[in-house]
């Protein structure tokens, strides 16, 4: 574990500075418009990214919905169920339309009273979509399957703090295959992460986390995910020192998705999974708040690593 | 107007060659996994698009997720509240929301009876937060305010053609002022599009066209919508020749979105506004539908406009 420099006490810049000069209110908390200065830090730390990704990983990207059937065969429902968002429509004939439309224009009530539930809901995490795609790719080799996936994310949990976004961006390595070489993936990327923060500039500690799982049973669920180590974040301050933010997280589900997709390894057991998640909009915050707003003054090594 | 070349009657890749090779299925129509191999040509039209990007544009990225607030006071709802994605969560307290999922997960009902409508919506398109922004600058100069902004869309019309997706997404510059730079600044996009097109290697022809208004009085306002001359779209074939598919349109709102936004220009009247939007899907796809699924066999001209 890395701990903290003792020079980085302080983020440079405050969220404040962050909120005025790399994005614009929506009027809805931790919904933000993102500015060309901004995007270019989240663009370049994609292509930072790219280049750390394992070879022979199978590269995919997600649109913001994913199909509400494959979340809730994931089991996402029982531990997230607070944070889904759910895409709703006006799905009747056109009078009922109108009459929702009227309702609205002539003020006497709600249009979105009668939206109903779609096929769809917004992606709550990247790597969903991964696992069906690595079960039609059968049974999974020794080194495992690795893919490159990401998306843009939703979590329903509105917060004024600029390291908590409603509407956020993850990159995800994931890998599927024997426990072994699953294990020995993950652990690969807790022992290289504080590298990749170094070379960002960022300071940083590695800790073993928990979900934020719904309800006093999830609370339980978290405690044992803590205690059997399946969660580790990079934690960086962007807000405070005291309260660093995890800007990369590092998962081991076991068998939980290999059983759900019935993902098998040549020997004939559920393939296990772990993934490598970074946070591109925590990580982009993270930079300006440690290096300061202004990109171009940023140190010579960042720029050069990020290829500014 | 151009018209379409007699030589590319048929698109070279199918639809069904485009979605085996290109995407992976959700089981959503019009959702689909990407693949890298696609998302090259998405990022490529990116970048080939910002060299276009007129000087001095202000540069904005926007979430997928949009302020319900924004798009009700634009008057999407009167035009296209069919097309519209309402983000709906459960936001009951511990226990309503449990007795939802043991709903669900004892097989006694869905749990999306119990969502409600939340402040978001899916963005129908990529404009609508520039509007604000545009306000908040102040009186319009006499050249007009330009703008790059550009986003995931979602519009609920779940199709199974190629070129039809429920998540898409757009670029758009967008200009603000008197209405004669703004109409100034449609014609120069509607004269450039064919070289756009042809540097692409993408037969085209540029037609007045309507949006799909909701109802009948919507068939309406799109009659008015052409014989105003109000959209323009620049037309590929991807499916078939004989129905191509609108892949860039401009756009003029007259002073529809400067009223509401209260923009002014110097002379004190409401600003005029104008937007040429680039579909960026329908445009990769219309790329590989004319010169193959296979990027690496394009003609040497189109891969140099797209710097491959």
């Amino acid at each position: 574990m890395t701990v903290l420099p003792p020079g980085a006490a302080t983020p440079l810049a405050s969220a404040e500075q962050i909120l005025e000069r790399l994005f614009k209110p929506t009027g809805v908390p931790g919904v933000h418009i993102r500015s060309g200065a901004y995007e270019d830090i989240v663009e370049a730390l994609g292509r930072f990214i790219t280049r750390l990704r394992p070879e022979g990983a199978e590269v995919y990207r997600a649109p913001p919905v994913v199909s509400r059937a494959l979340i809730e065969k994931a089991g996402y429902l029982k531990s997230f169920p607070h944070l889904l968002g759910c895409v709703c429509a006006l799905s009747g004939g056109e009078a009922q339309i109108e009459a929702a439309v009227d309702r609205f224009a002539s003020g006497a009530g709600r249009w979105t009273d009668d939206v109903e539930a779609t096929d769809l809901l917004l992606a709550p995490a990247a790597c969903y979509p991964i696992y069906p795609i690595a079960a039609e790719l059968g049974t999974t080799p020794p080194q495992g399957f690795v893919f490159d996936i990401a998306g843009d994310c939703f979590r329903r949990e509105p917060s004024q703090d600029i390291d908590r976004l409603q509407s956020f961006r993850m990159r995800e390595f994931v890998a599927v295959g024997g426990p072994e070489a699953i294990q020995a993936f993950r652990e690969s990327w807790i022992a290289r992460a504080p590298d990749i923060a170094g070379a960002l500039g960022l300071p940083h500690r590695i800790e073993a986390a928990s979900d934020p799982f719904f309800g006093r049973i999830g609370q339980m669920i978290g405690r044992f995910q803590v205690a059997q180590s399946l969660k580790f974040e990079l934690l960086i301050p962007v807000r405070s020192a005291q309260s660093p933010t995890a800007c990369m997280s590092f998962n081991y589900h076991r068998d939980q998705f290999g059983l759900t997709w019935d993902i098998r390894t040549s020997d004939g057991e559920a393939a296990h999974t772990a993934c490598v998640a970074f946070g591109l909009d925590r990580l982009a915050v993270a930079l300006f708040a440690t290096h300061g707003v202004e990109a171009r003054q940023w140190p010579e090594a960042v720029r050069r690593a990020l290829g500014l």
